[in-house]
């Protein structure tokens, strides 16, 4: 698939909802509600900016059998139509007495058997995107009806990509791979953070990106402490190092990683660093087959650090990816999930620098029969000097 | 304040603090608690792209008095302890066992008296940031405490601006102000609407956004219909009018405005609809007060339209406008809600040019004590050609 053939064809939602509905029926469910645009749009391919208004809701229901059903406000109707939904209810949202709650229950109550179950996320990594007040109004009009979170349902069908979203996770990650080979242009001495993170995001629409949905980064000497701050106008130093870490989307998918370069001669600490998180990648690289945990994976990665005498950063090492920037599993002790062929993680080992001074590298990869195979450019082994 | 003065004094959290504490003690609640972007960084400042990840949960709960307690995964201490917030309290998340639910809940039950109401947002135009399965532990774990929505306290004081936050309005509207001067460059016969959305948001950013939350539009001959979707590759034909309608944010703060130009001698239908469309806004601009209510205000423009013999569009015509690109109320039939000093609406009337052809014109203003002032700068009367 070109990186200009843009969605999908309506086989793949097709085999989407039959996933979803088999694993509806293996859990006892009636149907499945989905309210996110992650949710929505994995179903239907409806594919909008829309969602950055917190206004209004939109809803899915997924019978058991048959076509999903969208319940949505009717400035959305020509939209969700473009994405091949054929059963499409509206009404005028904002309705400030009744806004899509009717239409939705009685949509329910229509596909649902009597005394069935709705599945509905409510589980780790999830959330409700409607009022909770109109949630319990909900509860209340599809009595009998019940709710059960259906989290581990949606989970195991959206952890594993198909093809044709490997791809487009892939046609994300050349963006942003565009994008890092541009920083000698954005980023050096004396150039302030903010305005390396404006040209970054500017890179990353030059290269393709439809939009640059995250952009994070740090800079500092011997390394950097906080990772989720925006940028501030303090200029890059000679010896600090610097990371940026961008999630652009691409027809509606995300990569997610990071590149490190030294402003000026990095100090032996950095470069150290550097080179530990590099093996730590390779490591888990090479140990990652279908069948092994997530939590096994991140023990490859941190082994790795650890037996080269690093210390190992706390905190997970890497997720999922795909429709969000972040998705499930996470690659931490306690996460138990099985990696299967088709899911698409980043790896992200961190080490310690100091007690708040540490390093983080990224990369995305596809999970396939025979191991890793990368979806970002792999980073050099050697630090890379601006 | 000038564009480039980043954040605010303590000053203007205190004043924020005490106004929702007041609210939260009329409504006979004992504090509040908030999950979204839009309430925390409200109280706190907290600025982060990080809420991009669905995968971790932050918490601010604010006492009926004293300081608000920002619960919340260690990743961000660093961050939040930025912006003032001094009871910060940690845990690692992502917890697979317990993902802040006992931290939160023992904060709460400190901070709470007992068989107290703990405020939560339940209503219109928002929702809960956490798993709802989490909540269900959390309602348990705070009993006999109970939470009753607060989006009444919230909104009645988020609803009115201080004259630091217009300031960051208008800096966010000079910058798409900058960005749409530069559309003939970028848009013009045969240039596809996807290049035309890629190249708009880079003038967003060299204009000086921090980043593009939102970026719609439309294009077609006689009008457009679907003002949501996507940018196709479809290139822009003579005869065509284009809209582009962007929430670029600045500081954190949005705007959100529309300009219409015609691609090539625009036809006597599209230069009658934006001259209703202007003489709408007009009508807007001139009969706003403090006082008035936002469905008086739409009937203005819906007025204004009507007695020059056009079609005004069902639906709202603007909405409030600030930390978030839509805010309550709602500029529509209905909608009761009286106008305030301080208060930001966007003024967004449209037409009807055909049974589903409409053109919509949007500007960004505050409501002062003698009118309104606008923040955008006013489209032009005549259609612009490209």
């Amino acid at each position: 698939m070109s990186e200009t053939t843009r969605g999908f064809p309506l086989s793949e939602f097709e085999r989407r909802t039959a996933a979803l509905q088999d694993g509806l029926a293996r859990a006892g469910l009636g149907a499945l509600l989905l309210t996110t645009e992650a949710d929505v749009s994995y179903v239907t391919g409806f594919a909008t900016r829309f969602w950055e208004s917190p206004t209004r809701p939109w809803f899915l229901a997924l019978p058991l059998a048959g076509e999903p059903v969208a319940v949505i406000p009717a400035i959305g109707a020509a939209c969700m139509a473009r994405s091949g939904v054929r059963e499409i209810r509206t009404w005028p949202s904002p309705d400030l007495v009744d806004d899509g709650v009717g239409l939705l229950a009685q949509t329910l109550l229509e596909v649902v058997p009597a005394g069935g179950r709705i599945g509905l996320p409510m589980g780790p990594e999830t959330h409700l995107r409607m009022p909770l007040a109109d949630f319990e109004r909900l509860r209340t009009a599809v009595a009998p009806l019940t709710f059960r979170d259906a989290t581990a349902v949606v989970r195991r069908v959206r952890e594993v990509k198909s093809a044709a979203e490997v791809a487009k996770i892939r046609a994300a990650c050349r963006v942003a791979d565009r994008a890092f080979v541009r920083l000698p242009e954005i980023a050096g001495p004396g150039v302030p953070l903010d305005v390396v993170f404006r040209g970054f995001q500017i890179a990353c629409l030059d290269a393709g990106a439809d939009r640059v949905a995250y952009l994070a980064g740090a800079a500092g000497p011997g390394g950097y402490a906080d990772v989720i701050s925006p940028a501030t106008t303090e200029p890059l130093a000679p010896g600090d190092v610097l990371m940026l870490d961008t999630g652009v989307v691409r027809d509606g998918y995300f990569c997610d990683f990071d590149r490190n370069v030294a402003i000026g001669k990095p100090g032996d600490a950095v470069r150290r660093a550097h080179a530990l998180l590099h093996a730590a990648v390779e490591a888990g690289l090479e140990a990652l087959l279908p069948g092994m945990t997530a939590e096994a994976l991140h023990r490859a990665m941190a082994g790795a650090i650890e037996a080269r005498g690093g210390i190992a950063a706390p905190g997970r090492f890497g997720h999922g990816l795909g429709l969000q920037l972040t998705e499930w599993p996470s690659l931490m002790p306690g996460d138990g999930t099985v990696l299967r062929e088709g899911m698409v993680l980043t790896l992200e080992p961190a080490v310690m620098l100091g007690p708040d001074r540490l390093m983080v590298a990224e990369e995305n990869i596809v999970v396939q029969a025979d191991g890793a195979e990368l979806l970002s450019t792999r980073a050099p082994p050697e630090l890379p000097v601006i």
